[in-house]
């Protein structure tokens, strides 16, 4: 493992909003990038946290992304809404959708909120995580390019679409699942390439279409479960496409430059707990669920059983304290590409 | 394979409502009943269907379902209600909630039900395709009693809670996603052990807790993609039994015999595509996306792509025109319980 640098989580969200602000973006929607991918490091997930900057710098270079979108939001019913991105980032489309959400939820006991037209939406658990710190259930799906295999066909047929519910608890941690439908992430795959190991066996496909464990020829993960996680990524694209009449896995396979553009939609859902059971009951029934599967008989006495959301929110305490681990490498490429655009590069880095 | 006989639906159909009119349910009640368990037969998943039946009428002489429910419906808000099943199979109960869902949903643009205190769903597809009908999207979720193993556990710590997922196509049939969070079912196994035949590894374990691929030791599955079906599961209970303020895991873990009771909760979600785009629009790109599906290239030229629901749809077809096939030794099951409870035969049988 390379050396790393501990960086504060303020000295970090101050370079990515700079970056931004740099690139064209307004300070608002600078500081909201920051916050998301900042979160996604602090949780651990490393792999959508500031790695992804270069990827955004590109994406408004070729006109993929825009720094100062037209964003609108239009309430369609009491209970559903639709969020024209106009190709913002994927974080500032995505806050702007579960505000709207969590406010219509307070008073139609749920809302659905569809975002037409964004990119990389970064971490999806950061937007259902803040339904849950309203006091509510929060709910989303993501559909983008295809880059998964689908059960009989050799080719990248959907996409890797992630499924996030957030729960709030009492005294234990917001329980917040954040899942892909693939067996493997793309990231993952390009570590065990750099170490040099197989990959399990059932998680890839090679570009030639046959299943492999051979990391580096690896480019097409597997659906999670075969159908099952095939056809959730599906019907996440319908109803995420669908809904905003913005197909993106049909128009990919039409082999158009257009078609295969980079670009998402996605679903926001808030549910307001409080319409159904007072908060504190719902809270502690999290918490007394939770403890019940944490009792569980163990395989590993001395493991520990986890739920969704308990292993980042460990690191999430843990490097809000210590600082977010970074490699020399990635500080580069951040300090590069704040140089680069005359963006300020905070004291100490 | 023991010889089967093919019965029309309608044949089944009287049969079955007549078998549930004299284990004391209401006429309207057993027609649904009937409807729903047969529609699973017709679809091929005959593991939700008529085979179900003694096990509902057990439920019912042990007083853990009830014949005569007292079913409310609250709407809490625009978007909200919750039926209160009390103790109603659950075609019964899920069909109301459903149809709530869907006329609440042609107003607030989403409804979102929860079902409390239910038995035995059936398949949920029934209530998302039912949604579907009506040119709207369905979704559905069930939380029920333990049967799942959970990561790093060695006993049945969840349940193998299904999601439904149906969206109305054109000229394609619905697409109809209906998956269990278990990599397989309860009653697969026991075919395997019929059959003879070794379970695929990773999908069960036996009762000591370690895992197996003799399937007549393996007694509980294991969830789908480990943590993702496993936290997929937990997340359904918290939400459908969370919101119900009628909590299943954390009770069952408790050891009561209460706690282990046969008891289901829902949640069943439709979606006014009109609220946010013309119904035909979306069901054109439905169209579209399921053929770019199928035309995708393929591992076995011979082989044919499916899409989720599309196989059921073929079955119902068949089974429409040429009879639902059913063992002698089913048959025998249902004409013996109908002949103990004093319920018609129909002509045929």
């Amino acid at each position: 493992m390379p050396p790393k640098t501990y960086l504060s989580h303020h000295v970090l969200r101050e370079l990515v909003s700079g970056i931004f602000v740099a690139a064209g973006t307004s300070r608002e929607h600078a500081d909201t990038v920051a916050d998301v991918l900042v979160w996604a490091n602090l949780r651990g997930v490393d792999s959508h946290g500031v790695s992804r900057i270069p990827r955004y710098l590109e994406l408004f270079g070729k006109g993929e992304a825009n720094p100062k979108p037209a964003i609108t939001v239009e309430q369609l019913r009491s209970a559903v809404a639709i969020v024209d991105a106009d190709a913002a980032p994927g974080p500032v489309a995505l806050t702007t959708a579960m505000h709207q959400a969590v406010s219509m939820a307070r008073s139609a006991g749920i809302a659905w909120v569809a975002v037409r037209g964004t990119v990389h939406t970064g971490a999806i658990g950061y937007y259902t995580d803040c339904a849950a710190q309203y006091g509510m259930a929060g709910l989303g799906i993501v559909a983008g390019v295809p880059n998964m295999a689908y059960p009989g066909s050799t080719k990248a047929a959907v996409a890797t679409s992630p499924l996030s519910v957030a729960l709030p608890a009492g005294k234990h941690p917001t329980v917040l699942l954040d899942m892909a439908t693939a067996v493997i992430a793309l990231g993952k795959i390009a570590q065990y390439k750099n170490q040099g190991k197989s990959l399990p066996s059932g998680s890839a496909l090679a570009a030639d279409g046959t299943e492999t464990t051979d990391a580096s020829l690896a480019t097409v993960p597997l659906p999670v479960g075969g159908a099952k996680g095939a056809g959730m990524s599906l019907v996440f694209e319908l109803l995420a496409s669908g809904l905003t009449a913005n197909p993106i896995v049909n128009s990919f396979h039409g082999g158009t430059p257009e078609g295969r553009r980079h670009r998402q939609n996605a679903v926001l859902v808030a549910v307001d707990i409080s319409a159904f059971t007072p908060v504190e009951q719902f809270r502690s029934i999290v918490d007394e669920t939770v403890d019940a599967i944490k009792a569980l008989p163990k395989t590993d006495p001395d493991s520990e059983i986890l739920v969704p959301g308990e292993r980042g929110s460990r690191t999430l305490n843990e490097r809000l304290t210590h600082g977010i681990p970074l490699t020399e490498k990635l500080l580069g490429t951040l300090r590069a590409a704040a140089e680069k655009l005359g963006a300020p590069v905070p004291a100490g880095l």
